[in-house]
């Protein structure tokens, strides 16, 4: 993930201690805060405090915590926001259709950044999680939308490393490359355990104007109970309905 | 809502800028920023700037706007976060019984904060929106939240001013008062028109240990086909499985 580019002024230094939290975090201490960003003790503590003014943080038996009011904050990104609402009737569709981990992401860099997370009770344990990133080549929802980028980005993520997160990720660009042109060809995305071992997805890309790629939907379940071939007319049509929805908000300028 | 206490630092005014933007917004222009905020022009475009090299506004076509990295560092919220990954399944489980609008809100100060909204193609035009707030006395789930609270909070909410959103809003104390207990009597809370016109509602406390409200769970539907006391007992369900679930993965200290 990327660090905050500025640790020479304030706010800067503010936001790496934002950063700093880790989702697993209840309450986090000063000094882990301190181990964390680099930052001089004092400097820690005194933006600690600086961000509980804010709302950012709050105060809690062993250290700080990040708010309510940053969940607020955060929910103000508008694109994300506004595609999570009108998202979620195709979610939910897609979900009572197949009872599985239903998707929804965008693209941030080179990575997914996970704008919903729905399932039930029996869902897959999967490693995705609402507002976290996954990387593009290993990732059904990733590679849907990487099918559908422009050639630049297509290419500088083919030429760069291909991390391997599992001994199933593709890291071989010329399969990843054949997988892509594939993604055109069927409209949908696999993924066998590349993400994460035992599990398998499929996903589409939701396209705007000029087949630009604004999201993508997946399911994702456990190797042996899921299919996911089975379940790549479902995903395609909640990708169909929420692209053309999207484009007819959102006219051509 | 609570504005930024600290408007003479720096952290403090980035913050008032962050949260000058509002849901509906696209583009947000740097006059109009000027103008929510009253800081200095010259302060808000440097700020901003600042902003997008710390990657939590992006600059588009027409101003700035909140960014990817603005909602996942919305989404470290651990506590709204963990809490919402923990409900899903159980407000999965209350969308597919009623197809009707469901909510997950908890309590900040006198607001209820949203963490969920979920609902299909036929919901209801509701105010709320997921990170979005209402006040705690003209909300189903506020109310559930309030027949809760302990009684410093209960008096506060009680004798502070209620503000009126609706003619249907209840703004008299003692009619408020008999409701709470009502609520506390038979586990259910319920909205008729108060926070919207044409939109009613029914919720229920999310109990922790010793009977702490965690959060609460509510369905809401259009006044005239949604009869909010039929779905009474599927929403206490859901609460309590949501309710014993937080209570067994976090034992008592």
């Amino acid at each position: 993930m990327a660090q905050a580019p500025a640790l020479h002024t304030v706010l800067g230094k503010a936001v790496a201690i934002l950063r700093a939290f880790r989702p697993e975090d209840r309450a986090v201490p000063l000094a882990a805060l301190v181990r964390r960003t680099g930052l001089h003790k004092a400097t820690v503590h005194r933006l600690s405090e600086a961000l509980v003014a804010n709302r950012l943080l709050d105060r809690v038996d062993g250290g700080y915590r990040p708010s309510a009011g940053l969940f607020e904050l955060g929910m103000l990104a508008s694109p994300e926001r506004s595609l999570l609402e009108v998202a979620m009737p195709f979610l939910q569709d897609l979900y009572e259709r197949t009872h599985e981990t239903v998707h929804l992401g965008v693209r941030e860099g080179h990575d997914v950044v996970y704008v919903a997370k729905i399932g039930g009770h029996r869902q897959a344990t999967a490693p995705s999680r609402t507002g976290g990133r996954m990387p593009l080549h290993c990732t059904a929802i990733g590679k849907a939308l990487l099918a559908h980028a422009d050639d630049a980005l297509r290419r500088a993520v083919l030429t760069g490393p291909l991390e391997r997160r599992t001994p199933h990720t593709v890291v071989a660009p010329g399969t990843l490359r054949r997988q892509l042109r594939r993604v055109t060809e069927t409209g949908v995305a696999f993924e066998q355990e590349e993400s994460a071992l035992g599990l398998t997805c499929v996903a589409a890309p939701v396209l705007g104007h000029d087949d630009e790629p604004l999201a993508a939907i997946s399911v994702a379940g456990p190797v042996g109970r899921f299919r996911p071939d089975r379940y790549a007319t479902a995903v395609r049509a909640a990708a169909l309905g929420l692209g053309s929805t999207l484009v007819r908000r959102d006219p051509p300028r």
